[in-house]
């Protein structure tokens, strides 16, 4: 379902970024992916500059990777796919970079996500990684439930997980909560004793910081913790709540995205967990599906 | 219970710094309250230049209040409570600060809090403002359970309600929870329709901005909002639990201080909430007490 460009030789880079980190792929319409790059966080509400910077070095790295010349980047349709640029002033901040590409066509991370996890086609995705949001796109029509960043939302995510369990650990060391196998291990993490200095080590820390818990989370709740097993089955059910809700537009596939998708999908509603189909194409081909259909539809306008 | 000086026309200046908030208060050993001053937020967790900043704005009022000229302030012991400073590496760096007081004496807002609220004796104090934290001082043995800061722990407080009244109204806006009035009252309150534009203006916002809707979330509770009551529950649960964890170190008595202390007394544990007692002096006269106090060791460590 490849779009074709104009120019058969042109070259596209798809950009993913994220909480955590920001991935760039280059494809040539004619020999396509030639090289991949990864980057550091690039979810702008945690920083711009960072994710600029993030995305510059993904861009560089699979520009390298690719065997282009630096100078190239000129010639390259960009498309970028950003977790929080849903917040329209972020979409705006970004949309005002003088980026270095011939062109550069923005949208969420969701929607780049969905784009690729269907080829191309209609469906719906939920991701669940440092944060987590659903996307459905069907018969032209978006909507999208969640992701509304970290503290507030984000529920069923890593870094609600990873909050959820620190909280956990600090009523359990204060002796206002019960007892918990994460307590030892937020303990160990933290190397620590006390709660102060946990607290000390978590002011200020971005949500991929909390996000580092998550796994210890499924490990405690795997060992029947029931602290652990009540944040998990709490996360799972919202999951499986947005899944449903996503549901209601019809959606003719559903795919989830994200660090933790495989790890909760034993938690999801049966119903869900069946539903759930693979990605077809990782988020930064869906960023190049984005950049070439962004690109013909331009092509089309000004042929009219 | 006035400690007395050496110096019987001593100054003293007692600042109690908040979330939200310092008070400053001046103090002569032989006339009394001289004058205080009001400023803004100054829990250096929140940012130790706004703290400093404050601390010296309430200082100027105060001084402006008693009548006395500015270049006297290097003739005044001051004494410091502030939140956030039991984390140690704020604490620090609160003492290395070039302060134009006399001396400097430093503790937990908890500590002058607790010194005021029982005139200088033992017992225990609950603060339910921005944040919630739980303290006690018995026979020279201080302990303290909570205040690990906004989101991490304040369960109970202000922030924390905001917080939650926040993810509550999202969730229903987004159809993946239940219906309750705080997303009417919370759309007004920040003049948008959706979801996002609630995100966009709180994203990075501190825990005073979110300590502003607490009052709201009382509000529907008291009118029988499903949603608002299990919020105003729960944090009411926990901070009835600080008060029976204070209480196993036996304080002759026990006061809650802060802007949520009235509202939250309704829904404590009855047991709890016939126990609260007023505080008898406020936490800016904590402030000075424990200056005098330390001032008074000092001088007898002279005299040795």
């Amino acid at each position: 379902m490849m779009a074709k460009s104009a120019n058969e030789d042109q070259l596209f880079i798809g950009i993913d970024g994220g909480g955590t980190k920001c991935r760039a792929t280059i494809y040539s319409v004619q020999h396509g992916v030639l090289g991949t790059g990864l980057g550091g966080p690039a979810n702008p509400l945690h920083g711009l500059e960072r994710t600029l910077e993030s995305i510059m070095v993904s861009t560089q790295l699979a520009m390298r990777d690719a065997g282009l010349p630096l100078e190239n980047i000129h010639q390259i349709y960009a498309g970028l796919g950003l977790a929080g640029v849903n917040l329209p002033s972020l979409y705006e901040k970004i949309s005002e970079w003088e980026h270095p590409f011939k062109q550069m066509f923005l949208t969420t991370d969701l929607h780049t996500a969905c784009i690729g996890a269907h080829d191309g086609g209609d469906g719906a995705v939920i991701i669940t990684g440092t944060g987590s949001c659903g996307f459905s796109y069907v018969q032209g029509q978006s909507v999208n439930y969640g992701g509304h960043g970290f503290a507030l939302g984000d529920k069923g995510s890593g870094a609600w997980m990873g909050l959820e369990a620190i909280k956990a650990a600090l009523v359990d060391l204060d002796g206002l909560g019960p007892k918990t196998l994460l307590t030892a291990t937020i303990k160990e993490y933290f190397n620590t004793e006390n709660a102060m200095g946990i607290a000390e080590q978590m002011a200020g820390q971005p949500s991929s910081s909390y996000a580092k818990l998550a796994r210890y989370v499924f490990d405690a709740a795997n060992q029947k913790d029931e602290v652990a097993l009540s944040i998990v089955i709490e996360g799972a059910a919202y999951v499986s709540q947005l899944a449903h809700r996503l549901l209601e537009n019809n959606p003719p596939r559903l795919s989830m995205i994200g660090g933790l998708a495989e790890p909760l999908n034993q938690w999801l509603d049966p119903v869900i967990a069946k539903l759930v189909e693979a990605p077809i194409q990782p988020p930064e081909m869906g960023a190049i599906y984005f950049a070439q259909q962004s690109v013909l539809e331009q092509n089309q306008k000004v042929a009219l």
